[in-house]
């Protein structure tokens, strides 16, 4: 198989990455990197040659001979490079800006505050406990997702932007599945809600759910 | 004029925007958004209507009856809307995949944990002060300056990639400068150091520079 996944299952952008890959029915082999056993494979050789930032994902395309960090980058890339599945990205360039806009309100506005690195380091060198931990993400999450359900309310149909999915719905879904995790009250977000669910509907992100995954538990 | 941008002399997002409108020969209005003075206007009328998650920049593009948020989106909307000046991400799709992937290294896994917002909750919730705020952004400036500097040994020329300035300059530039603000020791990243000042030897990068804005001081 020339696609290879690595990652973890209950990281977000690693998530992000598999809904992607299912949308364009894409085949593609996923190597476990565990993020917490024996203080972290993504810390060891040999992934940390294959990506000296030590944070997952990784696709690596052998066919064209790159290796890719960035949930983002990776998930532009595949849509830029296979015809096949699902467009990731509406064609005329005003709703693409959109559309990225919204998906950097996630990945780049949440879930770099919420993350597993920060949560340890805050722990560690802050003393925060896992209470104040999780206060802490869900004041991250709250705070983006109230912009986004109110951005939500000019663009939404049965996914974030009217009828087609998005790259917008796909930084969504895990971020969801994310504040899940960590107590959020979803009843807030009723669009959010709406939009995760009718995803969560489709074969692409069922198989993308982190406990379908080989390495989940 | 056609182009308004709403933002803060100092934030490295509206940094970035300003390097790609420059880059891009595009004219724009400089509308700015004190992020400090009385509690800060990004949380007030009637800028948060513009943008809810009361962030900078926003971008309003009159002729395209478009508002929009986030910094990449804005610079990729700029350089697929425009075709003045310089473009800022490669043509091919390896390639473009790369400098993406790059600009998300520091405006997903660097910027996002050392801007205002985070600074002032870290204090505010969990009284951490001055000295620690600086180890804090420092930090996790190092740790994402470390993967840079290895990634770029395979990529660099004069700029990130090669000899054609991209996207992932633009993000790295306003990163050094942050850098340079908390203390960090930019010896140790001596690719960095050199692209960040090669980049600022050109006339669009010195014009967006901070302490040339309107609203500096």
């Amino acid at each position: 198989m020339s696609l290879k996944l690595y990652g973890y299952w209950r990281s977000s952008a690693t998530y992000r990455t598999r809904i992607a890959l299912n949308l364009k029915q894409l085949d593609y082999e996923i190597i476990p990197v565990h993020l917490v056993k024996e203080g972290g494979e993504q810390h060891q050789q040999p992934y940390a040659r294959l990506n000296p930032a030590e944070l997952v994902p990784t696709l690596v395309d052998e066919d064209e001979d790159i290796i890719l960090n960035q949930s983002l980058a990776i998930i532009e890339y595949l849509d830029e490079r296979y015809d096949s599945g699902q467009p990731l990205l509406p064609e005329h360039k005003l709703q693409r800006a959109r559309v990225r806009a919204l998906a950097y309100d996630i990945a780049a506005d949440i879930q770099p505050l919420v993350n597993l690195r920060v949560l340890q380091y805050i722990q560690r060198e802050h003393g925060i406990d896992d209470e104040n931990k999780s206060l802490w993400c869900r004041h991250w999450i709250e705070k983006g997702f109230t912009a986004i359900e109110e951005r939500l309310q000019t663009t939404a149909g049965k996914y974030c932007f009217g009828f087609d999915l998005s790259l917008a719905d796909i930084c969504l879904v895990p971020q969801v599945y994310n504040a899940t995790r960590f107590g959020v009250d979803l009843d807030k977000y009723p669009l959010i809600s709406r939009i995760a669910s009718n995803c969560n509907q489709l074969t692409a992100f069922e198989q993308a759910l982190p406990e379908n995954q080989p390495d989940a538990g």
